[in-house]
């Protein structure tokens, strides 16, 4: 990523998140350390702990706080996919064999387990506990939204603001927190504070909403996982909900919802469906929209290092997504 | 139960217990809220939240920290137990159906997390960040002693220290850290905390030990779930292991231990064998020198009604139990 070369401290922290990682993360069983070293090794994007770090810097900047922090709540997120791939009975994620699929459902249970619990003893040492009651009421909103898209499966009851809401717990919540303890742990001022606890907000509402596009144009190798895969689930995202409210495809895209026998020709027409009527577009339009929100949230704080990065962590989200 | 009735004051705080437990456990998504009630409704001994009000009592007791903190640890308790019914697979708990058997694995997965962070929420305000690691550690024992059992299911690889330490990281750390806590709280002295947290670790052993037993001579309607599951499950408890050591009865156990495949009268020659071998004797002996130690470890305590309560909850596991 772009980003990384031009700010080298952001890439020595991404290192840093790593190597606690792989420290703080032992267990005292050999399954669970197996687990555990697997989900370290597929990597990922460190997303939340960068937003936790880089919201450090527009404050007093404290490593030997902020590194634990930023790992416990990669962790979190760690633990939340876990339990995730329980959830959707997922095969694959990030192109490998889910904790489930490699070791059955109930390691998988007790590995998110084990990470979450880790999660809360890294930051009972360091975090005050406001903090700490807002990270468990962020993982509580996640919670909330799984069970509320679980049990919204097949049904016709579906609306943009239900949609929108939904995101807004599942994902938006643990980067709006990411960037909000960040900040406060660092002692910012209440405004910079809000600010840059709406831009994660506003970054993980298109984060998500990029997500679930994906489902419809991302490329099976890029992603690890086959397109269609929520549809075919009955999870009905924002470009199936934009091509309902069409007139012209509206009543074609009905007739596919709520079926759970869809064949593959069916599938298809379905993503035709979702391009021809504009649903996509208007999706990536209204991703578009909360990463506008995520520049002016930014224009009101101090130009730093951090901010810089911040925007292109942005501009990135506009390019390699769509 | 006896004890009640002597020690009003703990039947009220188990009221007291009970009410914050129903206004703390509030969802703001229906089914997650069906499911919690559903939990709540079925009751349990309040075991592990009672040893912490009454470790309370040896130092300064403030109820509006312990209830909170009482509530925290039964409700850690409770997420573990729907967990553990999905590792499990049972559908049955106290009689009723299981989270996973009514709302399926999914729901029950999420349930368990909202529970886990709901917890940790409720400790934040409260108590200090070392009981709150002290916590998180519990319940990562307890999924390391939990991943132990699922993984060693079916092998031979048994031993009466591996199932004790087993038992230790999956029972006993609850126990022990809920007297360790509602003592620290309450300021007491270093040697009383000492005295609770072995008092609660003994307590613990001889708890688990005793449930092992009743897989073996108890009635179906009394703990709501059929005889010999355990072993049907490949889950070789203490009983198991002392009639494999027994010279006369090992060797026709151990045609027994690995099999998945066993017939109704296999598994009942099991139970026989377990009895005549004097395996539930010996295992029923083990657990009352856990219960000695209880006595011991109270012996230091000064004599108050909280220690009253105390040794009659040690004598309720003898009498109720064997």
């Amino acid at each position: 990523m772009r980003i990384w070369k031009k700010h080298v401290d952001v890439y020595e922290h991404i290192n840093k998140i790593d190597d606690y990682l792989r420290k703080a993360l032992t267990a005292n069983q050999p399954v669970l350390n197996d687990a555990i070293n697997d989900l370290l090794s597929a990597g990922g994007k460190r997303l939340r702990p960068v937003m936790v770090l880089l919201s450090g810097h527009f404050g007093r900047y404290d490593e030997k706080k902020l590194i634990p922090l930023s790992a416990a709540v990669e962790i979190m997120h760690m633990a939340t996919l876990v339990h995730d791939d329980i959830i959707d009975e997922s095969e694959l994620r990030r192109g490998r064999p889910t904790t489930r699929s490699r070791w059955g459902n109930q390691v998988a249970v007790l590995t998110g387990d084990f990470l979450f619990t880790k999660a809360f003893s890294l930051v009972t040492h360091n975090v005050s506990q406001k903090n700490m009651h807002h990270l468990s009421n962020a993982i509580r909103a996640i919670c909330e939204g799984e069970v509320d898209q679980f049990q919204s499966r097949y049904t016709k009851d579906i609306s943009i603001l239900r949609y929108l809401k939904r995101i807004a717990r599942k994902t938006a919540a643990l980067f709006s927190l990411s960037c909000q303890v960040g900040a406060s742990e660092s002692n910012c001022r209440y405004e910079t504070i809000r600010c840059l606890k709406k831009f994660g907000h506003d970054f993980g509402m298109a984060f998500q909403i990029t997500d679930d596009l994906l489902d419809f144009n991302g490329s099976r190798n890029e992603m690890g996982k086959p397109l269609y895969t929520d549809f075919a689930e009955g999870i009905y995202t924002l470009p199936i909900i934009y091509t309902l409210q069409n007139k012209q495809y509206g009543e074609r895209m009905e007739s596919y919802i709520g079926r759970k026998d869809l064949s593959e020709p069916e599938i298809r027409e379905v993503g035709q469906l979702v391009v021809e009527s504009g649903g996509l577009d208007k999706s990536k339009q209204l991703a578009l929209r909360y990463l506008d929100r995520c520049h002016e949230s930014l224009g009101h704080l101090p130009n730093n290092s951090a901010k810089g990065a911040m925007k292109e962590l942005v501009e990135e989200l506009i390019e390699r997504r769509y």
